[in-house]
């Protein structure tokens, strides 16, 4: 009786405390995080209930990372636990104007990245489970990553499970023509689309042609990215697409916006 | 004028405070840590001179290694600063009676390990200076890893600095076999060999005949040591020979003791 | 498909750190604790699978022990949540040499002392299950946790559940007379008794008639802990009895020994 | 010789540092908090003599309070020590936008809701004083402290000690109707009142007949308020009445305004 | 009604958390420390009264002092406050086996140390007390503290107040030879002489002849201490002479033992 | 081979963590901090080379400065080590509104302002130097502080080596009347001047003639800076003036401007 299930990496988050550098620190702290775990503690904290499917390494840290998981309250039972592999790190220092923040990746060689096909019983992990999640960096962790995400797709069309999929374009873990590639045959099985208009310009070389609103952060002008989100769904036949749209115009202000488009399609 | 050149990887060491279990630590104190450049501490803490090289990689982890490397007033001036690899880790678990103390190793790519020959200038590191030491670690690393370490050795001989080696057999790095495959064509160009008995019987496949001492830690019966030391002389022709006999009784009791046998070469 | 339920309360720990005074700290490190949770979080650790019941009041409290119970994968979906009463606490001060450790408890009036026969349904916690441990704080708390314990006990032996109670004592909740009074009908469910001689004096006034061993930590003296044992299976009708026998020599030197008498009956 | 007595409950107050929840932090700050002690704290600190009046367990909480009490310089020879009740606590969460702050007291059963009349030799506590102070909190914690409330109300009018009075309306602790039944006839005791026109509202009835000013912090617009005042101490014969207004419009941002209104009295 | 008055310097005692070298620490836990005023502080945790005279400076060092010993309900309505002067510092370094414990003292020019006589009103501080202590760190602070101390032992004799004295030679403040010259003068007033066999025999030149029991701190010899405190009552006339035996066998194990001399005096 | 030598002193900083005040604080934070030592700091960090000359006390303190000198990749060759004199401290609390930030220092007596000319061999420091860099502070901190200045300026003004000059005027360490009489003669050895329209108006009696800017941080009205820098030029012949502008609108809002006048001279 599972609401949602995802599917990806996650990682421990190591930061200085107080906003030290990284370089000149004497301790971290811990936390964990990952985009498609993020999802699963979400909807765990709203009160529904979510699986989260990954690969860990059977040591320490893989554990650290489970405890941390089963706190927020999601389900692990299909967690893989492997011999290989390490779990992927990143360090983040928080800016103090005028520095920003920075994030530095040290994620090669995760258990993750070595999943293969046919490890996951995904019939079992879709069984009567309403939506499934993931996003473009599960494939881009690896060949055999992309593979086993693909495998996940189909078995939740299969299972009749709806699919959210968030583009999340990481030019550090592949090219835009092997992330194209690679994820266009996936969008059939996708019915949400979560994505940037820079992702999806990046990705599947689809943009606005009309300008303007983009830096405009306070009043979204919505016409270019409903243009984008309409020509979207035209190719891929989405259901919904959901376009976000973040600025960070200072060190610690943020500003959010989306919009969601599925004209004719709920 | 440098007294005492080190060569060799160092790590950041990640262990939580207060011994907490990893796998529920919330903070991770941070220190550095690596057999050579310990070595090359340990030297400048007693008021001589010293140099460490080693291969980092250029971001906010390697720059962490280097401050404190530098804190301790030992030369970096021969530092090689890479673009790939990244920086081993390794994360300890203070043991608390009846559980002991652990560690986890995550040094795999490291920068370090992707050295070749011909980075480093050895005839300016070794320009001036008295001793180099370096251990059976470095070549364990990598098969270019080793061929540094040749290099160096070579190098040092040919300066006519005097050569310590510590022989610190690692299983989790490579086998007996190959330790004693790339390591006993090295022995020509050390002056003072650094070992346990335990090692020199994995690596050389010497060990004492005579047996009792060993776990006597309170009064070392030297004479099997003795042998083992005199048998590593004459096969290697050392200037000297050192073993030392570490037991750990309770999780925080260690002993240490040491015996340095150099018949007739000082 | 759990192999052990536990039922009781369980209190968030607030202590000093680093041997501070409680009366001069000023910050207090945060644990759970409660004896029967304890149990459910060992069997989880060892592999098994656990289920936790107890009452938990709806506020951060109540939420901050949810989380930490589920971090140990232990699973809480029989909890009950209450509008009202408070989480119990107890505050312990670690001592340092010549002063002893010490706990003040802050418990009155928590949720679980509020818990009411009919609230759990115990038909559902005990299907499929192996085994249920409870204990004598739990009847202690108030007349309905002794009435909603009674409940579980009767569930248990009704599904066929081994069960097993911690007599474990507790002056400040009750007197030696009401604790007899409540649990002596108790004990025809139970089938595994853990007690200390001291306990099973004070509250079944069942005693070893020979003395001598108590004291005498190193070497137990079998004899009269087999004696009184005995005597508790005879009258009680126990398949097993296990005793325990702390001493606490040195603030922070603790011995453990324990013997388990099941003659006949396994 | 002292200036101030005050005479009130505090609390210990708990809080998570670095803007943690609550239900997931690992340490607690410790402060104390509580109306009546902040203001004989504050008096003590601009460099007049103050004595705080309360009642605290005998244990180790009592006393970290009483430390903390008397490191401020406050006078604390007037103190109750209590064998029955608990100290209060209350546990804060600090806000980080768009999260506001939040505050879980655990206050119940307290030691100086135990109070009673007779129990503080008010007439020695008063000999000498200019001012007492204390606040609709005290009487709201039970009725024998409303009742020793009066009784030290009395006293000091008796005394000749000038009398301030925090309304201090919370809804946690009692009825709008209640408050006013307990405290109407306390009035004529009181010299100075201190109070929000949301507060007098709820308690006395008495609120401005014209609108406005109220939500324009920026700027106070006198007059509601002023009317407020004006018919509070026609009503209550108070020599003074302050009226405060404290808004916040962001997590981290509080602005605080005050009218003072003495008409022919001072 | 003051039990015990105290006169002498307190210092702030910056010491680096978890056995770090002082050298290396990132942080300084804050502490405060003074044979007198620790001798204050021990008589109010045993529930008599006691007052602290010293001068401090007006600045936040002398505040953060000023609170701790008011926490700790030591009066201070007789401290001076100064406008010359620092507050004196001392930082410890915990040892860590085989690396011991060590100070390092920065009090020079401390604000009591340029204390005058006639700056303490003594008969104002006497009044109604029984028992004055300092130590012979007070005058070997300066020769106005030394004067001032003078000024107090008669103060209190006039007073008919018992004195005792910690004789505590520092050979960091002054010199043996002084240390007699000014001292022995003072001694007329002292009822009760602290000390240590060695200390008596560097400052008045009284030393066991016997020899033996010094290091045997299991189980004290005490002739030859019974013979100093005899041939030191005999000079001074005094009523009593304790002497204290601090070992300190490992770095952190420490051992004190005392014997307390008052034939026929009290 | 150092691009740049500065010359003066530098102290360990303490302060509370979390805005705590001072004199509640139970923890200081470590760091260092001193004009010139910041400058030699900052060159290092832009990739420059840089050494730093003072005078440190032979103790745990000194090492501690000098490690985190070393750390920050300052060369320390040409430190001076002390066995008299003090490290220098100061404390500082961080302001949060509408208290303001606020510095203690604990400075006098330190092992730098006994320095002695003839100490340190300037020849030898300033040899294949390009610049040299000290302040008005470092003169300030006693008489023969201020003629080892003079000496390292004509020392460097011997050695070709340019010289730049912060002003830095302390009102706590000398008086208008002594900072003019010492520093104008120093004037003919620096190059270029770095100063405040305030400092150069007490010290070398040179103000704006014309108002207006000072106080309009967000566009700087040039002019009476310029007509500053001018005089200044004129009256000591430097090739450049630099005079900086810093407000402090809010607590942790600051606000810095700077011009830099070399008509003519570079």
């Amino acid at each position: 009786m599972v609401d949602v299930v995802t599917f990806g990496e996650a990682m421990i988050r190591l930061a200085p405390p107080g906003f030290q550098r990284l370089e000149q620190t004497n301790s971290l702290d811990v936390q964990i995080g990952g985009g498609e775990l993020n999802v699963a503690v979400g909807v765990s904290r709203m009160g529904l209930t979510s699986s989260w499917v990954s690969r860990l390494p059977k040591n320490p840290l893989g554990r650290l990372l489970h405890n941390r998981v089963r706190q927020a309250g999601v389900d692990t039972s299909h967690l893989l636990w492997a011999d290989n592999g390490r779990l992927g790190l990143y360090f983040v220092e928080f800016g103090a104007a005028p520095r920003p923040s920075s994030v530095l990746y040290d994620r090669a060689q995760s258990s993750i990245s070595a999943i293969k096909p046919g490890e996951v019983n995904w019939e079992e992990v879709f069984a009567g489970v309403r939506w499934f999640h993931t996003s473009g960096i599960t494939p881009a962790l690896s060949d055999s990553a992309a593979a086993v995400t693909r495998e996940a797709l189909q078995a939740a069309r299969d299972a009749g499970v709806t699919v959210s999929y968030d583009l999340n374009y990481r030019g550090k873990l592949w090219s835009p023509q092997k992330a194209q590639a690679v994820q266009e045959p996936l969008m059939e099985y996708v019915d949400v689309l979560i994505t940037t208009e820079e992702d999806t310009g990046v990705v599947f070389k689809i943009q606005a042609r009309s300008k303007g609103g983009e830096k405009d952060f306070k009043e979204v002008a919505a016409e270019p990215y409903k243009e984008v989100a309409k020509r979207l769904q035209e190719k891929f036949n989405f259901k919904a697409v959901a376009i976000t749209l973040r600025e960070n115009p200072l060190v610690w202000r943020n500003t959010w916006t989306a919009i969601a488009f599925a004209e004719g399609k709920f």
